[in-house]
């Protein structure tokens, strides 16, 4: 069942007292963040599955526009005309509570509102020829974020699990996590100040692989929930 | 003189009457947009000062965030403790006045608001560290936007001219540009919905070179204005 809150839920929680079952409410993405910073090879079994030989000493950060931004239960929309190679990524997301800047890691938890599952999807394609990420990652609906953000959370050894179609293709934990939750809120917001309802994605375990229009792909986080979508072509 | 207008200056315009000496008046960054999308070498000057020897056939897309952007007057923050070289980048900035995508190339003019200078200020050393370049562009205060829009103005070949300490380091015009305003539009809005308020940057050309603490530097393009920013410590 779903308890409905009065305002935003940043703030102290009220609760209306409407409660409706799950099944019939439609879930949008529970966060809309002025940045998503992502974070790549930081998991060794993707690092070597991409060819890398070498741990990168540093999060290499990136960022999706808010833009690409969908929720549990909608569609990822396939850009056929630009795109032959369209990759899921299943990984864990940090949402950012507090106005923030230069957060030292031992109070990196003072700034987290919670997590939920994300899935970076990306044009492996176009990241290949480009050099620069932006682009294979930024497409509309490629950043699928839900099924909601779960508050009261340890994320320092969860399981993750990606699977298509009910296959399982992605199966990890936070724990072989290179830079760890506080180390990422910390070297990110060193850079750029953070907003309430930024997202960080924490990167991908090995496994990553190719979608076709027709699958459903789903993120499943232990202590989160699972986020699932299917795949549309854009055209 | 500047006059006052009610209400957004994307809708249409409302004088209240009200009229201020523009010396009398803090000038603040003219849109805060929710994506900065930023446009590397696309003047072949700069990719052959960059050690560059093959013009890319494809704009090079990357991001800045919007905690990044700050106005005309506002002080470039050096971040001494992470990056020992922080350059500036004068360029031509876009900014979009119509929620929009897929936009072809011969109706890119409608989606445009206006025109304004920016600074694509770049902490070359992590640039270069990093391969990803939203760390190195991405601090706080690194991308100056301002002093004001331009809404009247055809972009095709301006003067662009960027000053230190009034010394000029930049001297180009956008007709030099590789890939120009319309298909910038393009290809960028081809991969992701643009809101209005978004902002483009265009690239820009040879000459880019270090600030120190102190310094003053300026982004002046025919027809607009001067964008003028001091430099900082940011510790």
């Amino acid at each position: 069942m779903i308890s409905a809150i009065a305002g935003h839920p940043f703030n102290a929680i009220q609760f209306t007292g409407e409660r409706y079952p799950l099944a019939e409410v439609r879930l949008v993405a529970p966060i809309l963040p002025t940045k998503v910073i992502a974070i790549g090879k930081n998991y060794a079994g993707h690092v070597r599955e991409m060819g890398g030989d070498q741990l990168p000493a540093e999060p290499v950060v990136f960022s999706k526009p808010s833009t690409s931004v969908i929720g549990h239960g909608e569609a990822v929309a396939y850009p056929e005309k630009l795109s032959q190679q369209v990759d899921f990524e299943g990984e864990l997301a940090v949402v950012i509570g507090r106005l923030c800047r230069e957060v030292p890691v031992e109070r990196a938890a003072e700034v987290i509102f919670g997590y939920t599952c994300a899935n970076d999807v990306t044009a492996r394609d176009l990241q290949q020829r480009d050099g620069q990420w932006t682009r294979a990652k930024g497409f509309d609906t490629f950043c699928p974020l839900g099924p909601w953000i779960q508050t009261d959370l340890d994320p320092s050894d969860l399981a993750i699990t990606t699977t298509v179609n009910g296959e399982i293709r992605q199966s990890g934990r936070t724990s072989q996590l290179l830079h760890d939750v506080p180390a990422l809120v910390a070297y990110v917001s060193a850079v750029m100040t953070l907003i309430p309802g930024d997202v960080i994605l924490t990167g991908t375990p090995a496994g990553v692989g190719p979608l076709a229009v027709g699958d459903e792909v789903s993120v499943g986080i232990e202590g989160i929930g699972t986020l699932t979508n299917r795949v549309v072509s854009r055209d």
